[in-house]
């Protein structure tokens, strides 16, 4: 780094020191990879294509179109005016603006079948940071959180990283389509237990990451009954709620608790973020809608550490608040959404491979159990390695997200073009075939 | 908030019902007082005057001009090209032209003393994050930092809220103008001892606040001499490094260390922000600077939690490449606070009330003591209060800086118009005058 330092003797703390970042684990190892070699049509056809990255570059010009026709959005009007007061404010509350337009747009993705009041809108720079801070509000260094598997690397990170907090698995498997049970959810209550370990809450992602499926309605009752039985907490992540292929299919816990007339509310906390399902992550937008008051409050407070630019805030008010912009927008974003997962999954289908049956989200569930040398989870890095290096793709192995069956990926669709995806698919027949006509030898 | 709840029964963490987010001080107080009634020339001229708040409004109209010539900063050339990669951008070292554009303009406002390496700034959503993530890089819950008295309120969150870390005061007072002493370093030191915390760091803002003036080359020799010692870390929050009225009454810790040819540079780290020179708060633009290669490596990892907005980067990336632009906003802002200082000085000396003398930042630090009905905590707080609603001004009592002499206040003098600081000091020219009349009835 530019300087020459000494070897430092001087002690940082456990935290500082610790693993729980997670980045050594291969699904960040991944995106190294990329970073090292990424595919180019023209200047590196022979490079790697990033599968791992779950971002959403399939609306962009719907936005881009709305930013070209309301130049007001990104700038302060005439002579600037509007830029002082706009640089100024830091009002952890956030614009009123908003919030209004926030949790109106939450409203939508939801088909109107929930209800967001802006009051209880907290803003944070991102869900990655929405998700720390409830945990730092839930959770005592030392508790835990159960968390269904398999579930989104960076979880490992956000949720245990500072706050000192454990995850214990809820586990899922293939026998009911990865779906979370009663019983699946007392063992791992039980397991808590025996690790002396004080459970505070579920967190579920709905829609699923890295599953791309939205939870049923029956299993999202289920898990609403067990944290009232056991008066602990619901975290509901839905961050991919506007990515779902259409909007009759998602049920948030949102309308659960309006259908339960908010009975037992006080103890369930949504996430979101626009970083999805506007493909915005750069902009760093995240939300904290809770029904508890004392949440809100102290959620609020806390934010002070992770506020959102009010520039950004600014842009984005004017965005949302525009009615027919976000009504075509996420009509728009469904469509295409549910037509790249198309592509993928027959394309998969032609070279052999089965998906779980998706839904929602920037990715799909690749089941390459049968292809796996041993069924093991060294046998699925050993593949995962191959794919990597050989067919130079970067997709995620299931073990990164704690799944615990062998064999499973994470294949994202909607951060490249139809062309790439093309190439990719053909690099994965191209594989298979290989690795088949050589076990058939 | 509009929707019935029950009472909460489900429990929180310690962290969400301890009381160390310091809200409740007249700190904060004295700001939502000023929020219920604010003062406007014209439509409420007997309002209070908010008083208590570090913001800079002097310079507004430099950086307005350069938007309007610069209409490329705000947005993203014909046909919004340029916004889809902006929005994606994420990663956590954030925009490169961006770093290197903030590291040459902390080189500019120390006069080109001290050399900055972009790939050792961090950025961070703030200066309150940045100093709340060095505190989870250096120190352990239970440990303790030793921050010279009196301080900026909002450490008693930022450094000890989330962390568990304990602030033990470095006692300074009136007899040598509330400089720090190598006898006062030791002493905390054994008090912390006496506690059984492990003390990790020294924590010094330079320029202070609340005092408002710049810690002299002399003293930051000694300090960084104890550190060294005592084998802890340094961080330096140097906020107010571009509001000194001179540049040469500056020395930046960053200048002794590069006298010493970086000899011990490993436990120093440096806080910056954006939100005070150039008087942008609601942008959420920080960034520490650490001279040890771990702690940039982790403070980046944990700068996921608080990540600048892309758009804001963008942004800015511009405005500080703009040499013309810095240096003409350097200069002009100093003189400017300058200016004002020197006006509100004699304001107040009129009035019979003198200060510290300052010589950086947007306040000075003011001796009411010979107004005191007692020299104590409370006697202070009972003139606060009178001020606050008797006289309309929201300053800030010492004692909510932990100062431990009573009767000195904090008055910001750039959030405001000349006009409006004229009404002010007239104000206190009135009440002085009213209570001295009636000690001597």
């Amino acid at each position: 780094m530019g300087m020459e330092m000494e070897n430092s003797c001087v002690e940082l703390s456990n935290v500082a020191v610790s693993e729980t970042h997670g980045e050594d684990s291969p699904y960040f190892a991944g995106w190294k990879a990329y970073d090292e070699n990424p595919y180019d049509e023209s200047t590196n056809p022979s490079g790697v294509i990033q599968m791992g990255l779950a971002e959403n570059q399939v609306s962009f010009d719907l936005i881009e179109k709305y930013l070209e026709a309301h130049s007001e959005a990104s700038t302060w009007g005439k002579g600037a005016s509007g830029f002082r007061e706009n640089a100024l404010f830091q009002d952890y509350h956030g614009l009123k603006t908003f919030r209004t337009a926030m949790a109106s747009f939450m409203e939508q993705v939801r088909g109107g079948r929930a209800k967001f009041d802006p009051q209880r809108v907290v803003l944070t720079a991102g869900a990655t940071a929405a998700n720390e801070l409830l945990t730092f509000i839930l959770a005592n260094p030392g508790d835990a959180l159960l968390v269904p598997t398999p579930y989104y690397p960076g979880f490992d990170r956000d949720l245990r990283w500072r706050t000192g907090v454990n995850i214990v698995p809820i586990h899922c498997d293939n026998s009911n389509n990865f779906q979370i049970t009663p019983e699946a959810l007392e063992a791992a209550f039980k397991d808590a237990e025996s690790m002396n370990y004080k459970v505070r809450g579920v967190l579920i992602t709905n829609p699923s990451n890295p599953l791309g499926v939205t939870i049923p309605r029956s299993v999202l009752e289920e898990i609403l009954d067990f944290v009232i039985r056991k008066n602990i907490h619901l975290v509901s992540d839905e961050i991919y709620s506007g990515s779902v292929f259409s909007s009759s299919e998602f049920t948030s816990v949102a309308e659960i608790l309006e259908g339960r007339q908010y009975k037992n509310a006080e103890r369930v906390h949504i996430v979101y973020s626009l970083s999805k399902d506007l493909g915005l992550p750069g902009f760093r937008v995240g939300t904290i809608y809770s029904y508890n008051d004392r949440v809100v409050t102290t959620a609020r407070r806390m934010s002070s550490f992770t506020l959102i630019s009010s520039q950004t805030q600014h842009l984005l008010a004017s965005m949302l608040s525009d009615k027919n912009f976000t009504q075509n927008y996420i009509k728009t974003n469904r469509e295409r959404l549910r037509k790249r997962y198309e592509m993928i999954i027959e394309g998969l289908r032609s070279a052999g491979i089965e998906c779980l049956k998706g839904n929602a989200g920037l990715f799909c569930w690749m089941n390459m159990s049968p292809l796996l040398e041993k069924p093991t989870r060294e046998g699925e890095l050993e593949l995962w390695n191959a794919i990597m290096h050989e067919v130079k793709l970067n997709i995620s192995p299931g073990s990164s997200c704690h799944c615990s069956e062998p064999g499973w990926f994470r294949v994202c669709f909607a951060n490249m073009t139809e062309k790439t995806l093309e190439i990719a698919l053909q690099r994965i027949r191209h594989f298979v075939e290989r690795i088949t006509t050589q076990k058939h030898v």
